[in-house]
Formats: structure tokens, C-alpha cells, sequence
């Protein structure tokens, strides 16, 4: 208990710590090669608190697909992540929140952090007068699929996740036939 | 071939139409009940084309949630739609395009114009600098699978759908222990 870490929306100052994050989230996923971000590419697609130190004009407009909140410890350090971005229910016509991805670093993991992040989420959707907190998880990581099922979440177990990328979404872009 | 059909982003105008293709897919589910959406919360919270028939002054500012793409028939019918909405890849730093409803009214299936709805799609996240077009398929559904898979995508197997809701997405976010 007690433990007095704090959140915060990331602003564009916090770009480095995000990447940095993002390379040590993937080192430990053992995906580091997978990593094209940069700072530049992080800036020009995540969305951000304002800041006083924010330069008075930007050299490049946001996209803002994505935000990012950031825990810092009580010694002042950032511990963790959690990156996300709006999803939307049709049957609600109501917004909810995707958590693209949740990171703690190992030295600061059995501290509540993990959880602390996925509940400021959970109050950010009830903010939005949203209806779902949602994420996904490897079907094998069992402590995870626990820890989450600990917090509320429940396994959407009769869905499967469609992707198109690389070549064939370029072909299916393009209009030509793939050949299958 | 040659069916000259025509696709846009929907406008504002659109929201009937739009809630009635929500109410007609609703009840090919079995899923009636579940429908909460109204014009007024469909305009509130999805993000629309301008159009010449906007009112000058706009009564409330969608907070643009979603977007929706409506296919109109060469004999000028709304045959179906695609509501969707901007996610994004940490590793890229790239956004993505998700699908949240896909929908052709019955008797205008086998025109090709779910796969021209997903092609659009597919269109815009190249427009965007985006890698990836996703979306989800119950797991039973063998005949949208094969179908979603002819189109180039791939089933994402190793991963489950998470979702905190309703009684337990209050619990977390008011900071209550579930008792579980």
C-alpha cells in the first residue's frame, strides 16, 4: 500500500522514456529486431498531454493515433507504460478503450504497477462514458491470462484476430488476385 | 464485373442509414437486444465526411470514435457498410486500421462487395502510412474464415481477446477488489 507513484499522460518530452520503454519491452518479448519506432515516428503518431516545455511551434503536427500513460515510481523513476488508443462499440455507438500494450519493468514488477495502469484505464473509459477496457493476450501465458482474469477481465474465447499486412495488404490494396 | 457500385465515407446525413444497417446486422445475429445506439449517439461519436447539407452551425461536435464507409449500388441502394476505427502497432510507431462491423444486406451478397468494402479499407491504411488491416471473426464461422483468408489474412491463433465490462469494469475502475 502507499506506494505513492504517480500517472501521467505523456507529454512530447516523455518521447525518449516511451522509446526506451518500447525497446526494453521488446528485448524481454525477445523481439527487439521488430522495433522500427523512433523518436521521430513516436511524435508524429502519438497523441500528448500539453506541456510548458513543449517548443512554441511544433515541427510537426501529431496524427495522435495513441496515447501513452507513464508511472513513475516514489523515487522518480519510470517504472512502466501503458500505450492505448480508442476502439469503438457499434451496438453502444459508445467509445471504449484498447490497451496496445502494458509494460513494467522486471526490477519493478510485484508492486501493483501493472494494475495501478490498467485501472486508470478502466476510469478513463468510465470518463469517456465508455463501455469496455480491452486488450489481448498470448494464449499460453497462463500467469498473465490469471492476473488479468483477477482484475474483472474476461477471455473472448469464440473470437479470432484477422490480420492483413506486408505483401498481402498491398495486394489486396492494389487489387490484384493473390494466388491461393 | 462492371457493377458500378460506389463507396464513401459516410456524412452526417448518413446516420439513419447508418443505424439502420446496425439494426439489420443486429438482428442477422440474434443480437436485436444489444442494439443501445440512436441517430443521436451515433452523431455524437463517430466521425463524418463533411457535406454541403451539414448544418451551419453543427449542434453537438462528434467526439470521432469511428468512421464508416457505405457501399451504394450501381441502382443507387446502401447495400452495407464498414465501421472502423485507427489502431496502432508500438513496434511501427505506425497506425493500423481495425474493422469493427462489416455488413452486406442478404440480398445484395455475392456481388463482391464485402471484399470491395475491406479493399477500401486496406487502401487506407497504405494512405496512412499504416502496416496493418484487423479485425475479428467468431471461431465457428468456417465459411468468414475461408472467405477472410482468400482476401490475404492471416488468423492470429496465438492470441485471446481480453475485456473488462459492465458490473466489473466499475469495480476496477472505483478501485473495489472483486471478490473472486
Amino acid at each position: 500500500m502507499a506506494s505513492e507513484y504517480t500517472i501521467h499522460l505523456a507529454t512530447r518530452e516523455d518521447v525518449p522514456i516511451i522509446l526506451s520503454l518500447i525497446h526494453e519491452l521488446a528485448a524481454y518479448e525477445n523481439a527487439s529486431s521488430s522495433v522500427i519506432a523512433t523518436e521521430e515516428s513516436l511524435a508524429q503518431t502519438l497523441s500528448f498531454a500539453p506541456s510548458p516545455n513543449d517548443p512554441p511551434s511544433l515541427p510537426t503536427q501529431s496524427l495522435g493515433y495513441a496515447k501513452t500513460l507513464l508511472l513513475t515510481t516514489p523515487e522518480g523513476e519510470v517504472a512502466g507504460m501503458a500505450l492505448y488508443f480508442h476502439n469503438y462499440s457499434t451496438w453502444r455507438a459508445a467509445p471504449g478503450i484498447y490497451l496496445e500494450d502494458l509494460f513494467v519493468q522486471p526490477k519493478y514488477r510485484k508492486r501493483g504497477y501493472g494494475k495501478a495502469l490498467i485501472r486508470e484505464l478502466a476510469k478513463e473509459v468510465v470518463r469517456i462514458n465508455g463501455g469496455r477496457l480491452e486488450w489481448s493476450c498470448l494464449n499460453w501465458n497462463k500467469p498473465s491470462l490469471e492476473f488479468y482474469e483477477a482484475l474483472g477481465a474476461r477471455r473472448m474465447t469464440e473470437w479470432v484476430g484477422l490480420r492483413v499486412d506486408g505483401d498481402a495488404l498491398s495486394a489486396l490494396a492494389e487489387n490484384k488476385e493473390e494466388s491461393k
